[in-house]
């Protein structure tokens, strides 16, 4: 997945619609958060089990991937605005994450 | 950023905490919201003119790089733990959007 | 407000719709966090100021209330099924918050 | 629980503090959503079967009660600060699912 290459069509398309005035970071975050409730709400009645066999239901699994994209491309949006790049910081989460939680063993 | 050596490196993550129990889209789930909302949370006193300068505060800035990191390890985890193909679902979703919002113009 | 008869009345209208296996206080958490994003939804794209006038426009107006009232009645439910007396805790977090929080004077 | 009486603590609480700028219905619900979920997390790692015995465990129950206790005093917030009443809110929307979720039997 090329990031830079999805930020600039996401500000295409908005620059389209005339939805610069909204897409500050804290807006976008807030969309963010109701998009990934709406992946929440897949889930919220299922068992354990049932949420492990999401991919046998077609309906909820397309429903799936498209608060996955959802989620995602407010994530890409609030980065964009906010002069983060992502790839780096994934690889410093991840470094941070190694070192908080030592493998046992 | 190539997802699926992401999705990899995160199952052997897990794999060598013993946290596979856990992992179940739904607990994925309730973890991404978390981690959400904790992004939100930078901005929650911000007005939108200070949340468009986030870049200039170092350590917000160092922290919402952390929240986007987190975010998207679990979205790409619950992908993982769904059969999800992100970037297929990201393709479908802008095209889904670009039906929905016709351009201005 | 009658927090125990509101308590009440909802675990009977659950009772009479056979709903009981799905409200665990986890599912419960995860059905409140969906309407407090809903919550939400209503201010992502609005000015602090447009949020403020709320009123002004009656069908938002209605549609907060509506909202505001599915992230109580939630909580109420969690706090029924978890044992959690909601007066008290209010009153042990407003005493926490002052101690937290002092006052400039 | 006297709601007009904990909204004018809560607003008395805010002016001591010269926190009213902030105190918009936005910035409330975003806040409010922050502390859903931390009740969420609270339940994310846990089986449905832990989160029902989740009074056996004091400091996660004295947790969660705070958790519901931080969203309840943000929503009354918002509703305070929107014109919003409350009870009649919550009558509405259980007079609205009695509607929509007719009893089996």
């Amino acid at each position: 997945m090329n990031i830079a290459e999805l930020q600039s069509r996401l500000r295409a398309f908005a620059a389209e619609r005339q939805w610069e005035p909204y897409q500050t970071p804290k807006n976008l975050a807030m969309a963010m958060v109701v998009e990934a409730a709406e992946l929440v709400e897949i889930f919220q009645w299922l068992t354990p089990e049932e949420s492990q066999a999401i991919a046998q239901d077609p309906a909820k699994h397309q429903h799936l991937g498209e608060e996955i994209a959802d989620v995602l491309l407010y994530l890409l949006q609030i980065a964009d605005h906010s002069g983060v790049d992502v790839a780096a910081a994934v690889e410093a989460k991840l470094a941070k994450n190694a070192l908080k939680y030592p493998a046992k063993g």
